[in-house]
């Protein structure tokens, strides 16, 4: 018998597959050495904070003042509430004030305390294929379900398969773009569409469908990509956002929700105590500090869009087929053989680990993370070649 | 229709009452100024970090080193995990291997994440009255059901009690030594009745109760009391601890969970899933590197030790009853009026704010924060009398 519940039990047998990878991936470097090992299975944010943020924390760590390091309000520090009212008012074009903003642990924590404000047991959360695969335990630890939707092929949302999936159990739809696995940044016309859609059942259903926009990777676009802004068009919004991959901050916790002004103040103190009794009390106080302060400063982006483009450039050639990605610093090509899982395998032996589509509910896929250094990118490509001509 | 789900608007109707007592507070700061009102409310911590502590935040925050700043492993550094094992494996007399330490976001996070990874939905855990009223909350989230068990009149664990409220359906118990809301210790023949029934009964139920040992506060007692350790005398032990109280860091959210070395490797890896899959992620990284090398640091313990004398001495001479506390920083006296919440009320009125009893299941009593400066509680000492004196 299990000291575990099940269901958690359950998960992590489910989730033994990809652990079967990392582990694989460990012995590849114990055996070749880190060096010849081209892993690029992780999304963990290589660049450094900028020179903005490394300033503000050496300051705030030398500032005498006391009570810095004590509890503060469950919702963050007023300032940084302030902070990320006006960012994020300017960016969408909607006044949302700071009332309506939660400091948060992270994007990860944001979509779990939002979801569990939000959900009745059974009732359903949409996600779109290919899926970011945390958001399945996020909806599972909320109570909720996940229902899938396919996208188009180029990973576009396809409205007429999501206008089918909606029932009387939806309550939410989490959407991501830039995305993560494909580096799709939706276009203003799809945005318009899935907006349109959402507002019409919501009306049939005589409730809002709530549109959660996860947006860790807003800041994330290549050649002048823009984001949609989703508030201006859409009341029943709430963003959750991260600065684990514009400040290159994954390993600090910090981010925030940001919900439409339209919402109750009722929302906000759902969320923040689901915040509070969940464990997260409080989004981490040194960091709402120094964010407070930096929060238009970014990492080097341009590093990332040479990566990509090196990589997009040189899959293309070898053959692969590639959406470009437009954000983000995944690319989520087709694998040559069906069976993704085989050919991930098969880029093991050429020391390339990628993280088969089936994980992100899109088999026939692989997603590549060039979160980097390119000559990682530039080792690999010939590995490439050689796995796409003898798959 | 409320926004929210119907479970989470339920939960904040029935914290309106100490919402409101809040506000009220807030009000009375407004109206006769912040320095006129007494606030013994709060927890929190008022003491600042140790110079350990400021100097190696320091040194971290001018430390040039790439990467500092990325996801780690989701349990935590290794180098802080065994900072932590060495720590507990010395205190404890048992030898806990870094495998079995998770780095947490918290204690509010361990006990989380402890909780979601044992309890199948419907099973019990224990909590002894006075009750950290929190736990109702991680219970509720962890799909659990809470058992309200009652101690003895001076708080000391009631080991009859105990043993009739154990059944089939008990998973777990927490204990909380020093305890909050009482800051009493548990003698060392509690521990030994407590660990001594629990594997009766385990034995009885075939399979065994957990006991998680919630420890934010063992290093705050005073005259020479000792925190009986819990792992030597049960192996179905996971303590849970935080740096909140002992290095001042309550709005950081650093802390661990540390389990008994007889626990296979699969409950760590449940743990780390639910902290992983709840959104924490992985402890701030910034912090677990700075208490790796603080770790034996300390606030300025003396200071609370003082408070506490002065107020249990000053409350004593009025007339109130009160159980000594042996360590944390909270009074539970009695109050003069059965109903703890006119008598709180009755407080206010004399600009003085702690928290009616009823909130922690023990009605009849209030409990007073002490992490305030000495001048508060001096200022408050009269206000208490008339209090008493005209109830």
């Amino acid at each position: 018998m299990s000291v575990l519940s099940d269901r958690i039990a359950g998960c992590l047998d489910s989730a033994s597959l990809v652990r079967k990878m990392f582990e694989e991936g460990a012995r590849l470097r114990a055996e070749f050495g880190a060096d010849d090992v081209c892993d690029f299975s992780l999304g963990n944010p290589h660049l450094e904070p900028p020179s903005e943020f490394k300033d503000q924390l050496r300051e705030l760590a030398t500032d005498p003042a006391p009570g810095a390091h004590r509890y503060m309000h469950t919702s963050g520090y007023p300032h940084a509430r302030e902070a990320v009212a006006c960012s994020v008012s300017q960016r969408e074009g909607v006044e949302v004030p700071s009332s309506h903003v939660v400091m948060a642990t992270g994007a990860a924590c944001g979509l779990n305390i939002v979801l569990h404000a939000l959900l009745n047991p059974g009732e359903e959360v949409i996600i779109l294929a290919p899926i970011f695969p945390e958001y399945r335990f996020y909806i599972f630890h909320s109570g909720g379900e996940c229902r899938i939707v396919p996208s188009k092929p180029d990973f576009d949302i396809d409205l007429e398969a999501l206008a089918e999936a909606i029932s009387e159990k939806t309550r939410a739809i989490i959407i991501n773009s830039p995305h993560n696995p494909t580096g799709r940044v939706y276009p203003e016309e799809s945005i318009d569409g899935l907006t349109k859609l959402l507002k019409e059942k919501s009306d049939e259903l005589g409730r809002p469908i709530v549109l959660i926009a996860d947006e860790p990777y807003r800041r994330l676009v290549y050649d002048g990509v823009e984001v949609a802004p989703v508030l201006p068009r859409y009341e029943s919004t709430i963003l959750v956002a991260s600065f684990s991959k514009d400040l290159g901050l994954a390993g600090e916790r910090i981010g925030y929700v940001a919900a439409h002004p339209s919402f109750p103040t009722e929302l906000i103190e759902g969320i923040s105590f689901c915040l509070r009794t969940l464990g997260f009390v409080n989004a981490p106080g040194l960091m709402q500090r120094v964010i407070a302060e930096v929060m238009d400063a970014s990492v080097d982006l341009p590093a990332y869009k040479h990566n990509r483009d090196l990589f997009y450039e040189g899959l293309t050639e070898i053959g692969y087929e590639v959406v470009k990605p437009e954000g983000a610093f995944y690319l989520f090509p087709k694998t040559p053989l069906e069976d993704d899982r085989v050919f991930c395998k098969r880029l093991m032996n050429e020391r390339v680990l990628a993280v088969p589509g089936s994980g992100f509910a899109a088999p026939g896929h692989m997603r590549i993370s060039y979160a980097v250094k390119p000559e990682v990118i530039e080792k690999a490509l010939p590995r490439f070649k050689t796995a796409f001509e003898n798959p």
